[in-house]
């Protein structure tokens, strides 16, 4: 967390032997130290050839003889060789997020009080509302705040605006923290693995609205909550995190909601450190998380 | 646990005022001495006038000053001026519990090393499969074991011949110990509420065949098992337990099958002691679990 | 929760027959309609002759026929012969919080979400604090902040100072939110059981300071946290609710500090709502919770 | 699980540059196919200059040139210029587990139906208890039981027996399923790393006996199970894995009991595995567990 500035090589690419050889031989050879290091091979699927390869590695920046563009620039002809999806980031470079939120509380103010001890060590460069609710609180921090109010008939144009703002605010991820309203397409397919939304059930149970209603007509004895990436499919996206509370006969579907809203902040903070961090990569509609 | 003997009463009514009184006061004029008492009153629904509630009370047995078939008359005109669904059980009379098992172990050897040990303190009169598999293992252990062969013609005859085992055994409950057919809609309708099946996936997720392979499809993040009384449709009766175990990317299917066996063998055998000390009341097609 | 106005009697007797016969006989006699009834037999330990009895009982307030001034007097009789210890509380009147805060925010901004929500239905008539760190955020809620500075040579006066204030401020409970300060023998004295800590190890793990090292140097697999009251005996008072989060061997003392703040908040909440709503009854250094 | 042959590499080693790259670099020059790696970088602690190496490397045993032996050899040299503790075993060479018993079976009846099931693909090659108790349940099972008896006054030479017998049967890891004796000093000397304990309670809470009855007089909400390498200093060998349980105030020591076996056998399960598979690795008195 709070340690010396590295870099984080992010790679996935078509399983074959010598890939952690050649990338871990590349780092070495420049005295690269590595902090961290997270490698999966996934078997192929029944109907593919060949597995996929992930890797995730911390190099600490002053071990290196040169510069983040250098060494986005060396790597290069490797992350070729392999056929690498792949990304290079800089611990220095703080990550910005924008939050999106409508009139429920808890993931906002989960969110702001990680932010304010640093352990959510991110910018925030602006809150965006379909409600003015909680303008004040959030200038009160300091943070810009706006509201786009979101009618049956201006859906697009409103994540239109949205997604303006996000652009101008160059954000590396959108979080709806409890936005109530679904995301049109067009704004889904502008920022493919980047809006993270949290869904109060532990899918794929319970997809769409009221699910904690859905539950409790359904009697289940533990209700849960799930982050995952938004895509255009509603609550269909790849799946980053999960969790799972406890609940009996006793519990209405109002205590239901509150105890909901203790896992829904819990799983979307999990899933966004994982996010922003870097751990988590997709493979077509599932992730692979790096914890 | 291992107490004094006592008797159960569990009961459910429409609810309205006085009920706990009525009972409370039937029992102490008796000198009955309450071990346990757990009540529940739940609300009307939507489209209900009148809510209903749950009663389960254990009173020791040598604190009355009659017998159990007196204490049911006795009881009697009470449960009829409040319209109840009831029963009254006694500990001493061991309940008897019939075992279905295929060709998987786990719950088998962990449903037997509880009624070794005496934690399942049960009578369990014979086994029953359609294999021949655990005839060995389950006569060592003195019980009878009763091969009942099922193929894809002979599915109601099979449980027709396991009805009759069962109704031969007495059998209070029968327990699908993974199980893997499908029981007969006459079968489920001769035995409402008496047999118990382990599901492999946290209902109503993954609902029918290789839930696991589902789970895997879809990268959720926990897998689960449900334990709930079996119905004419397929894994949609009530459910009594259900628990959960975290995987990551990492786990095959392989190792979900791993995995869940450890939360299906202890879901069943927390959901059989459940219906087995009367701590099941069914409402509709949910239960209430006075745990 | 957002339920009709009720009153909620909860009491402790010692155990013999007649007991709730007499209390549940008592309400229905007033035709008082019970929402939730949850009770406790404890057997004597091996060195007492008699156990004892615990309830909790929520009366519809609208139901009986008098105020609660007057079912107090009515009771009294009742309580009397049992030699109750009890209490009726009413759910209309609010209960008035005063949270002790230090330079951790995390517990801090999520009581301040759940009763800005409404979530936690309290008064919170100020919050006191060692430091002047979170003053704006305390004031932008309208709430009053106190600094009273706390030194080595100070300590005993700094508590006398923040008795005068709860005692002021008519507090029914004072949260020690993360707060780094001994509690003064003569506070703790002078509020038995109205003072709730959590402390971040799952006790009686790790007693006292730094319990995140000592965690680390064991090499335990969970931590946890844990929320008691206050005694005079430092981490010795009565449990009220505990839970655990998962680590690892990858995971530091800064990393476990930060899971650490997610279980600390929660059960913190938990246990606060437990004692908000007369949920805990202490029995010794025990409690019970009627969750 | 139930793949093709495969090499284990387990090794830990100072850490420097270039550790990973050597070995991977060794492996992919012999066109070795990785199956999973992990790996871990244990920083110094304070009062160390440098920190610790610690990695675990399956290679598909068929994508070699040469056999076992020929590849520990040429890895020798490698491990020798890093200064590693190292070992490579082989998935073809079934470990052998020996198995302590006493009176309770639950751990026993779980970890041979884990066996039958090849779930723990193991020889069994005798369990040793100090009372006659499950002779029947082993041998049935086609196993060899060894009769140990244990007394106050001889203590000392039945764990030279035990030694003895571990010996004789090639034993890599000797499992204390609820073993109800302490081990003598000289046999923990004597198999260091190689002796499994599953302790009643999550340590360091309530170490010794009665564990139970220290957590029911405690009152904690929790209750824990730990799997532990056995050392001379009790209860105190490095912890391998550990997991709780929820209980109440309703709950008596009786009930815990019932509870905890459920814990302590999915607990030992799991260490075991870990163990068999060489995914634990010792750093000082704690572990690194590669699950």
């Amino acid at each position: 967390m709070h340690r010396e500035r590295f870099y984080t090589l992010s790679a996935s690419c078509p399983d074959r032997v010598g890939i952690v050889a050649r990338v871990s031989g590349f780092i070495s050879s420049h005295q690269g130290w590595i902090l961290e290091t997270a490698l999966h091979a996934q078997p192929p699927d029944e109907d593919e050839d060949v597995g996929r390869y992930f890797m995730r590695i911390e190099i600490r920046a002053d071990s290196l003889p040169f510069m983040l563009a250098e060494l986005r620039e060396r790597f290069q002809p490797i992350a070729a060789e392999f056929g690498m999806d792949w990304k290079i980031t800089d611990s220095a470079v703080k990550k910005r997020v924008v939050i999106l939120v409508s009139q429920q509380e808890h993931c906002l103010y989960d969110l702001l009080a990680r932010w304010q001890s640093r352990e959510l060590d991110v910018e925030i460069p602006c809150v965006i509302s379909n409600h003015e609710t909680f303008r004040g609180f959030v200038e009160w921090h300091g943070i810009p705040f706006h509201h786009v109010p979101v009618a049956p008939d201006n859906k697009t144009a409103a994540c239109a605006e949205m997604r303006r703002i996000f652009e101008e605010a160059r954000g590396d991820a959108m979080v709806l923290a409890r936005y109530m309203q679904i995301i049109s397409p067009e704004l889904c397919a502008a920022c493919p693995g980047r809006i993270l939304n949290i869904h109060h059930s532990f899918l794929p149970s319970f997809v769409g609205a009221r699910p904690y209603h859905q539950a409790w007509a359904k009697g289940v004895k533990l209700i849960g909550a799930t982050c995952h990436y938004v895509t255009a499919e509603l609550d269909q996206g790849p799946i980053i995190e999960q969790d799972v509370i406890r609940i009996d006969h006793s519990d209405t579907v109002a205590d239901m909601v509150r105890y909901g809203k203790d896992i829904e902040k819990t799983v979307l903070a999990r899933g966004l450190r994982y996010h922003l961090e870097d751990r988590v990569l997709l493979h077509g509609n599932k992730t692979i998380v790096f914890r």
